[in-house]
């Protein structure tokens, strides 16, 4: 069963490739927060925006266009072992799917300005989603990133 | 541009569909904290699983598979005015992509035991992340779901 999706939006970021982004910020959670771009929603979708200035925060689901999909180990920067992918938030994983929690600084119309940007310049935007008190755990364990955190 | 994902599991839950949900749990951070499940990962992908055991919570990004797609506005439950569908997490949306966070009971090979299910049975699984420090955003408003909420 394939799985068809179709974007609602582009990223826009200063990363212009993978390689731009410092790999050390992925560990602190803060890594990102000076870090400001666009969504820029694509202005048949902007009716789905109306609402959405109350949150700080938002889901954004994206494609890793620029990674090679399918790999089942990665490993991950500053470490010297592999991991299976799904304990890790690799780019190169069997569906390219990517998830970031950004802050939502400004609507203007179909243009969401944000901070926290992970993703680089043209990564296609599949979801925008709310932020909410369910996805603040706040007992949480981290494994094997506990050490590297440290 | 489609893009193109295969699952690579399925969900086992108590709700066998939507409207088994009880839709007041969604305003509470812990409302399917008791509802416990599984992710069956097909076995070709158990390998991607390896080192997860250490995570206490896991982010899975799922297909709404039985709900139709494509609307840009949604009326939340106990809410009479409509919302713009990416200030919701109404599964009528352009792309029914869903996001939840659930806590990793166990790992028995391939399969998964979580709690915190809302998802319903048979939900295709296209991806498993690690839920890391960075998903816990201590400042966070909810917009109009705050006043929902209270």
């Amino acid at each position: 069963m394939d799985i068809r999706f179709k974007p609602i939006g582009t990223v826009h970021s200063p990363f212009k490739k993978e390689s731009d982004i410092r790999q050390e910020n992925y560990w602190n959670p803060e890594g990102f927060d000076s870090v400001h771009g666009e969504l820029e929603v694509f202005p048949e979708y902007s009716l789905g925006l109306e609402h959405i200035e109350g949150f700080s925060h938002l889901i954004v689901l994206f494609v890793f266009h620029a990674s090679e999909p399918g790999k089942l180990t990665a490993c991950p920067p500053f470490e010297t072992q592999s991991k299976g992918v799904f304990a890790t938030r690799s780019p190169r994983r069997p569906n390219p799917l990517g998830m970031t929690v950004v802050r939502l600084v400004q609507r203007k119309e179909n243009i969401l300005k944000i901070a926290g940007v992970d993703m680089i310049e043209g990564t296609p935007i599949l979801d925008i989603k709310p932020y909410t008190p369910r996805e603040k755990k706040a007992k949480a364990c981290f494994g094997w990133l506990e050490s590297t955190c440290r």
